[in-house]
């Protein structure tokens, strides 16, 4: 349920509003906007006298919220979030470009795809220290060294890193890493996403391979109601009969979320394509339907990478997607 | 199987391979490219000595083609084909924007839409007049009355005309017609599809919604094979289990289609997401994955159309999109 | 909506109710159940004032039925139809298995299949002779000669015959076969749905791969609404993302049916799964489950068959089914 | 890579092979069926000279296996596996059936329920304390108090118990839970299954809702690879594009499961259908189609049940499905 104010609303008034909602074990959650503040009132509102409220000088009006998404969801936060991230921001207009490899590899390896993604304009890097496999014999990252490694490397470019967490009893490693990464696989790993509401980390949520856009919602509905309001979605593609690409991706998925919800929303068309060949005019497309950033595996050296070779890009072509998407951003802004 | 043929064969060469191929029972498509010439083999190619005719000087090279559409296929015809609609072109980098209501309802509706989208921006006008419903008890469309109303309004207009066929018995109500429609629905009705490649008018050949890229090949290939090459396809969106769009527009299928074919690919966004607020977006996002076209609904009065007003822009909106769709090629070609 | 009477209405209140409802433009059904009869109405209801008819003595209740199906729907005729073929009848308790080659190939090889199908246990003939194939370079079919074969050996074991139709200008071909089928790739050509709506020969109708149950309901809705009541459901596999089996049979259709709907409700495992080793499990597993009958592909020389040869059981393993089939049965009736 | 070994191999000759395999880094699993011995290879068989082990005496054949899983493969353990549940066997003929509410509510509601299905046929008692909900503002359950009102109740009613872990963190908790169950949304959660891996109580676990059956059987893979052979799968239906049922139940998932893998397959009807009314028909269905056993939500009070109320069988209807359950098992037998 939401309580739209109007214009400068008396303050007395206001505090005997919030005061009597929340003895109704009411939490509320105050959005200023530019032209009207609005009160996100979260917990059991079906005893709440809409009526009454609504008579009150300082309302304008009232509204169910059908949405199971609260925190989340626009209606209570008008305003895009901006995730800051050590000074990198991203949403409300800002766009970031993060690009990596998909494993680090070695120190060699990560700091020389670092500075090549660095020239070619990426703001921010990633790499996987703990790989999802689904294989138990392939190659499942170098673990906490490997983060050691993308954390030196990110220093020496100066770039805030992006890594994914696959449980909770690694979160200490993750003390360094600027942006957690939750996975596909783990969308719905509710204590994992419990924990990280605990913190206030910015936390790269990956949509589920076979999670609808509300189921999406609600998993960052869990990291934010427990206090972490940094929260970066992220479409990949989701699961079809179609075998031309590894998954299907959902561009759709962009404006349907620009419009639910207040959070950032990037994209990721490595996994979502699976094809290198296929990944700049995808990226392309995502930018065009108005996302907030995308997410890149870049590698120097494909054919020989450990993982997701085939869908990586050479840092040249990298480069020459970041100049694109540039263009295709400025031609949506006029 | 392909034979690649180098530079300026000899002429009397190519006479006696064509000849000897022909004597196999195979048909031969000749397809003139650039810097060499490919010839195209139709038909059971397993006695085919590919050693012997490597070996002749004016022979590149011979490869067997694993995928089952030859026709429809780019390695047999290495340049995009370029459908002419009455002087209107469509592919190799000839971009089309066609629009109209879902349905005709009247005279008067229909070259109201047509001039208001010709205005905008359109280059070819679209109308229903046999509509495919799920229920009998749904609107069915105007039939022959609707199609002459079309056609009328496409003359004041001076913009070809795009209808869907139901069923082959209508063929001679298309006659002025400038494209066939092929629905999702039919995109398997193969009887239809023999008989539209036995003429030589252009057919608008939709993906059917849960029809992979491989079988919308393999159904072009039906209408190729009865002697059509007009073929567009279209991708409008497949059936999975997101329930937040009417479909899930699968843009990705754009650059795979356009790798594996050399038939024009447009797209409908109107379908494909079934809600107005979320056509530019996707509109924009199909012309930055590199679509030769779009197909979108329009009608001056949505709440009241009589099919599919929900997904209908106006004309207003459908202009903005003209000019932003404009602005991404633009960003793209440099 | 329906009106459901009091049991022995009066039949001059009745002539009255009925009267009234047709002088608003609405077709009523009327359908004899053992405690009650019910009125279905078709039409436009929006007018109709509940409250007044309710307020008759000769009616028990009124309903509004949100489903948009009406003469497909158990709400609207409580018992079970059965339709009658030549003597044989299938639902309402009576189980039939319908068994043959996917194509039929010559004359000896159907006449050969028919009797040992026969022998073992089915009750009717299939083969198809116009086969919808993805390939234009597949194997279409002997069309009409093929038919006649069809016809022919169902005369000489005295089984009716089953047969796909692709198109109404095939229809005449179909006077002798005693079940027209309508494949999956044909369940939304609604065009061919009218014009077997206006014949009485029973229609088997296939679910659409990527139909759901409810639009496989408006499909029979569309020939039942011609006037012909004699349609019996298929569940054939729906296209899932599960590559192990060729479709998913989703068997829970078959009591989600059996509820929504009168008419008979029967199973096809072999195109479902594709491999004729899972096929007698999930055809014991769709007797379970409560279906009216089996169609089942089997062939006596499956590494030959022309078409869908992997999925053919050959007449033993046939035998065999039929008579665990039959002990399922009678598994359950206790 | 297994190798098949004549019936009574020569000990000396066998003891020269098997240290000849390890000395090339690879790990031998035996598995000793009715008339011959299978050695299964685990580790980089690409060096093994094949024709080289083929010409030993002892030695009836090698093949390489494609299949990504070793442990859970039915080439390299032919034999049924039968998990054994304090003296409770499933598998290898031995049919279990689980049942109980789908949380742990309350003491009385738990011994209630646990002396209910006992009466009327189960096996096993299972009951959720940790509940994954799609919403942070759900029940969650009563993590370790419902753990020990579970054992409580197993105990009382001499049942082996079965419950969801949700994460690592918890597995002190479930030392004396007979069963661990691994949901869904936890499939590839490989953390856990790694953890889970290095225990040796039985896992039972369930196919994610859009996982492939070969992606569940490299979940099983990554269990096995630990350590604890002892895991049981679940199917439990798959997410598809019908809505009529909460999931669609995948039941040809059993039959390949049983030909794939030597470990037993059990089905959920209650979370695949979502509906009580269709529970009974799948139920029957599955055993029908093969399963080791079924995994029944029953609850007292459905309509006031804290989860999953619309899909929980009251007692009497458990009780009439186990009888019936019987009968189709017995119909399969002879």
């Amino acid at each position: 349920m939401i309580v739209i104010l109007r214009e400068n609303p008396d303050p007395r008034q206001l505090e005997n509003l919030t005061r009597w909602l929340k003895s109704m074990n009411l939490e509320i959650h105050v959005s200023e906007g530019f032209h009207q503040t609005v009160l996100g009132l979260v917990g059991d509102t079906t005893r709440v006298d809409m009526d009454l409220i609504k008579a009150l000088d300082i309302v304008e009006d009232v509204k169910r919220i059908q949405d199971p998404y609260k925190n989340a969801n626009r209606k209570f936060h008008p305003l895009d979030t901006v995730v800051d991230i050590s000074g990198v921001k991203i949403g409300g207009g800002n766009f970031q470009l993060i690009a990596g490899p998909c494993s680090v590899e070695s120190e060699e390896q990560i700091t020389c795809i670092a500075r090549a993604v660095k020239e070619a304009g990426a703001t921010m890097l990633r790499g996987g220290s703990f790989k999802p496999r689904t294989s138990p014999y392939a190659f499942q990252g170098l673990r906490d060294k490997g983060l050691k490694m993308l954390i030196a490397a990110g220093k020496a470019v100066q770039m805030p890193v992006v890594s994914e967490i696959m449980d909770i009893s690694q979160l200490d490693l993750f003390a360094d890493i600027d942006v957690i990464q939750v996975g596909a696989r783990n969308m719905q790993n509710f204590e994992l996403l419990k924990q990280l509401g605990k913190t206030t980390k910015p936390v790269l949520l990956k949509r589920g391979f076979a999670s609808t856009v509300q189921e999406l919602l609600m998993s960052a509905e869990y990291i934010m109601s427990g206090g972490n309001p940094n929260v970066i979605l992220c479409e990949r593609g989701i699961r079809t009969f179609e075998t031309a690409t590894r998954n299907t991706l959902d561009l759709s998925a962009v404006p349907v979320l620009r419009n639910a919800t207040h959070l950032p929303v990037i994209v990721d068309p490595s996994h979502a394509t699976g094809t290198a060949r296929l990944v700049p005019p995808m990226a392309l497309a995502a930018v065009a339907a108005g996302c907030d950033g995308l997410i890149v595996e870049v590698h120097n050296d494909p054919p020989h990478a450990l993982c997701d070779g085939p869908q990586s890009l050479l840092p040249q072509t990298f480069a020459e997607l970041a100049k694109k998407a540039a263009k295709v951003r400025a031609a949506l802004r006029d």
